[in-house]
Order: C-alpha cells, then structure tokens, then sequence
C-alpha cells in the first residue's frame, strides 16, 4: 500500500511543513520506500518530481524539504509497491495533458481484476493499477465532454458529476483511495482511508507527528489564507483531522470542500 | 532565443559534465535566464525539472549538477523568452504521452504565423509557439499511425518518415531547432545552430568552455561505452564538434546519428 498526500489552497502556500513529515514515512517511520514523488501546479501547468529512491533519503525530495515553491494544488505520493516494479515508470503522480490543462493523480490501494478497456487516447507508461484507472478516469472525461479548446474546460461541478459514478465504479475492483487535480480543483475519493484538516483564521500551532518539528500558522499565515490539507492518516496531533466516510467523493476548492448534490 | 542540450548514449550515461557548463549561460555566461529544463528517460518513463528561475541560480539545477541520473535520453533547454511570459506553463522541455511512451521535446528559435490546426488529442498548456509545433508533431503521428497499444509504437525509422515532413513544414515559418524523443531515439532538426559530438573509445579529455572544468571519460567510462552531445553550440574547447548543415533532421540511437533515406 501506499499513502497520499495532497493541498488545495485559496492562496498560493508552500508545503513543506506537511511534506517534511510524509517524507519520513518513506523508508524512515514507516515502510513506502519504493519511490515517491510530488506534483505542483502553477496555473494550468504542473511539474512533478519523482523519484525511484525512497522520499526519506532521496535528494529529490531533499530539494522539496528545502525549496518552497508555492501552489493552488498539490499531490503527493509515497509508494510500497504491489503491483510493478520499482521503477520510474510507477512512481506517482502520474500526468497527462487534457483540454490544455495538465491533471495529475495519485492513487493509494489495490484494484482486482481491473482491466479497463482503454480506446488508447490515454495508455500507461508503466505497470500499475493505478495509471490504468487515471486513464480511464480521463478516457471518460474526453468521450463525455468531447475536445475542447484550451480554456475551455468545463466547471469544476459538471467535472464532477462525470468523475464521480467512474470512480465509484472504479472502487468496486478493490480499494480506491485517490486525489486528481487539474489546477481548478482537488478531486478525491475515498474508499478506506482519507482525511483532512482545512488550516484557517484563527489559526493555531501544529506539530508533525513522524518527527518533532512544530509551527505556529499564526506567523506565516494572513488572515484570509486557507489551506486543506488531505492525507491517508493525519500527519499532526494536535488538530482535528476529520476522516472521510467510506465511499465519499470530495473536491476541494479554495482550501475547502465543496458541497454538492 | 534559447539554447538546447541533448543526450543520446549506448548505456545508461549521466549529464553532470555537460550540464555544468550548459546551466552556465543560462543567466551566467549568457542571456538564456528566463527559465529552464531538463528530462530524463528511464526505459518509456521520463522525469522532467522545470523552474523559472535562472539555471545558473536555481535550487532545482543545483539538484541537477549534483545528483547523478543515468539515462539513455536527456533533453535539457535554457530560455530566452521571445513569446510567452516567464511562468512554468512555458519552460520546455514538453512532456506528452502517446502509445503508452512519454514524448519530450524542446525548440529553440521563433515561428512566425505558425498557427497549426490541432484537433485536440495534443493541446499547449502555455503561450509558446513551440509547444504548438510539438503538438502538432504529435498530432501529425497519431494521425499517421493510429492508436497503438503500450510496447507497440511503430519503428524509429518509420517515425522519422512521418516526422521529418512534418518538421521541415514547421521550420517554413522561422528558426525550428528541435530535440524530440520517445526514449527509442533522439530525433532532431537543425533549421539554423546544433551541433554534435560523439564519444566513443579512444577516450579523451573534454575542457568545458563555460566554466575551467575537464574530465578525462577515459577513466569514467567502459571501451564499449559511446554517447553522442547535441548543443546550440560547443560545449568543450578541445573537441570535435560536427556543425549540423541547416535544414538536416538526424536521429541518435545508441549514441551516434543512424543514415537513413
């Protein structure tokens, strides 16, 4: 299995306060050593790092603990492998480009008997479940939204209302826990474990859980900033992180989810 | 204008050598200081670092310079921005997927009234004329072969048919100096300035231009070993460098240019 971790946000945030600790769960407190990687979009646009090496020790993610770049929309993975190899190829986020919007996604949990039938306008690179469910998710947005030109997407609610049946369906092959964005929104779904804590005014001290290191939002933060911060188990103890219900399908826009039918 | 890097080896080689003193123009030795690039293959995966930042200062090419990746393919491009602002959306190198491989490409030079119908399967995430030349590219192969399952894309010498045309169109409309690859081979097209080496036994040192730095590969590589360096110009000032004639396309494999019709 593997664990998640992603950010949306209403203002442009760093990470690094979270990432520091998921990192340590690559290889150091816990056992996801088989690649990790990380996603950043600015605009439409992402860039992704990733790495074969595990996030604990990898000075991939050495250069993230220490650059701060600043995003909307942010998807992280650490990887203990169970289907493919440890290679490149496997590491998450994967991404791919649609309606001149990068998307990225990154999944956590195994799929049985998942072979989607894919018409090929989006095929994996590498051997995983998961690339196979990112391109049917986007197959599915394509065929049903048909080719649109850059900025042209469609809203972030008619996106959902597509993704949402898919991914529920996707689930039923097994475990299904997963973040996709394409720098609008944050969509997630959650089939065993998710959770999230949404950081705003007034804000509050918090401290990592993998590693003592602590920071009082109230210092760096304005007062309009919000952040949610989603991850497969919380990565503080000492604020309420509220776990998804099995089943649900959240998006997160401005640093919070959105309610929808 | 830009200046382009690429790398095309028999065995699995790293950039170090090369890319110290290729990240010195960008905004040290030269102008080329509006954001950068780099993409390393690993089998049909590739890895791509992007920033803003000049690459002669960014944390993420001191990453580079420092931490040793062996590829078969590496691309690497240093802007001058002409079109599009600086921001991620327009630093090449350009990733994109088709038949289950991912496709890297970078430009250097400008296209005037280049507006080429895209119908959609390939769509620019940023402003630049080159990332619509690139999906036009990719389009033009689509069309060409169809859709192809993972593991069966059609031959380099078939791609470079359909390839070639395509590029000497593109290169009507200005400067297309180009590096494209989808970990097979190096395809490239020389409208103005690239130049090529190839290191094979014997040997020898190389002194670099940018910076005083010299290896002997000599006492870092295998007899077996070759590699051929594409660039703008020189990299080394002890070295033969073979200026490509204006209007060639050539393509690298195993670390040398391979005739074709």
């Amino acid at each position: 299995m593997c664990q998640l971790l992603g950010m949306n946000c209403n203002t442009p945030t760093d990470i690094q306060f979270s990432f520091e600790g998921f990192a340590k769960r690559g290889g150091l407190t816990d056992e996801h050593s088989d690649g990790w990687g990380i996603a950043f979009f600015e605009g439409s646009a992402a860039r992704c790092f990733i790495d074969h090496r595990p996030a604990a020790h990898s000075p991939v993610s050495e250069l993230i603990r220490t650059y701060p770049i600043r995003s909307y929309n942010v998807i992280s993975h650490i990887r203990k492998a169970t289907v493919g190899e440890v290679k490149l190829a496997n590491c998450h986020p994967f991404v791919r480009e649609l309606w001149g919007q990068a998307w990225v996604f990154a999944h956590n949990g195994d799929l049985k008997n998942f072979h989607p039938e894919l018409k090929g306008d989006f095929l994996p690179i590498g051997e995983t479940d998961s690339e196979q469910a990112f391109c049917l998710l986007l197959q599915t947005l394509k065929d049903h939204f048909g080719i649109r030109k850059q900025g042209q997407a469609p809203s972030v609610q008619d996106i959902q209302k597509v993704l949402e049946p898919v991914a529920k369906q996707i689930a039923t092959h097994g475990t299904f826990n997963m973040l996709l964005s394409n720098g609008q929104a944050m969509f997630t779904h959650c089939s065993t474990n998710l959770t999230y804590v949404v950081r705003q005014y007034p804000f509050s001290n918090a401290h990592l859980i993998d590693c003592d290191l602590q920071v009082d939002f109230g210092t760096v933060t304005h007062a309009n900033d919000r952040v949610a911060v989603i991850a497969t188990t919380p990565l503080t103890n000492n604020e309420v992180w509220t776990p998804y219900e099995q089943g649900s399908f959240l998006v997160f826009q401005d640093g919070k989810p959105i309610n929808m039918a």
